[in-house]
């Protein structure tokens, strides 16, 4: 099966054998693998042709979940990943800076 | 497999034969099993320990997918069922009006 | 003194003499006079350079405040000016929920 | 005249001559006296009874505002003030990472 998410993004991410959230991956896995139930009830809503507002309720705690999680790993990355390049210092701290900004300014829109 | 949706709610509009929405069934069918997809490619980053700001960004690309969905429901349930209620005029006219506020205050909210 | 809001638009909206709203305007005009002073007060912390964390906490509660009257408004103009619509019907009925539905994602996406 | 502004918080931040903002205070000032403009605007137009949907319209202008002024502050906050604070090493970076992780939590949210 065809998934429409694109993963290859950032090669230089994948020598890091450890990403900050790993300590809680088994914990993130199973709150997105939630949210892959819900969207799978949210299909058999439409199927069935639930009310359009118990549809959006149910569209509005999935929307909480998502944020959920990403609010997490932000916090996870902060921690880790742009603790140790300030740590280090240089160019590389203001790029990891400058990379987890772009990212909660696409999650505050989102 | 269990799913953690709740579908039970209001009885009262299962007797609808049609929602609003029924045009556009296989459209949002499609929609919603992108973002099923979206959830399952994010459960697989997360395993492959990939980096947390490719997760982040795929996370505000399905929650955009999901609000997308949420208001093309909602422009769906105001065009039918308000619509129809308030032409019907009376207490109806206005409990749908709470109802649909109050779904909208929980997507800007969300 | 200029300001920055431009208020020129929908010469069709001119010739209501009843805005939905009308009833709670005093209480519109408080909540946005509240406002307003909020935008005064994070200038002075900015000004006294206050601490960012905290300003970001009143940018918040500002953004809570604006949003809540959003809310407010987009009620009742489904209650009052949609209703009417579409008890009257034809073409205006359509586009006022056209109208509000895309209000309703500028809300939802900002 | 008495604001509704809470500004007393966070003692420990008073005796920090610079805030990572300072260098572009001016250009701050001017988007929240604008800002404060836009929520004067609002006034006028609920006074005089201006079109809900128009009204929305600047609401919606105000919050990407005041979002913008925002993520501005907290990308100057993470640049300054926690990057020192994890160059510096010890529970002061981990509480700083807490402090703008939940800053960061409070926007998203809304």
């Amino acid at each position: 099966m065809t998934e429409p998410v694109d993963e290859q993004a950032h090669d230089h991410a994948q020598d890091h054998a450890q990403h900050g959230y790993i300590g809680d991956k088994k914990a993130y896995l199973a709150r997105l693998k939630r949210i892959e139930g819900q969207a799978r009830g949210l299909q058999r809503m439409v199927e069935d042709e639930k009310y359009c507002i118990d549809i959006l309720t149910q569209i509005s705690a999935m929307t909480k979940a998502l944020e959920s999680v990403a609010l997490g790993l932000l916090d996870d990355h902060l921690t880790h990943c742009v603790v140790d390049a300030a740590a280090a210092g240089g160019p590389e701290a203001d790029a990891k800076i400058k990379e987890a900004s772009a990212a909660i300014a696409r999650l505050v829109r989102s």
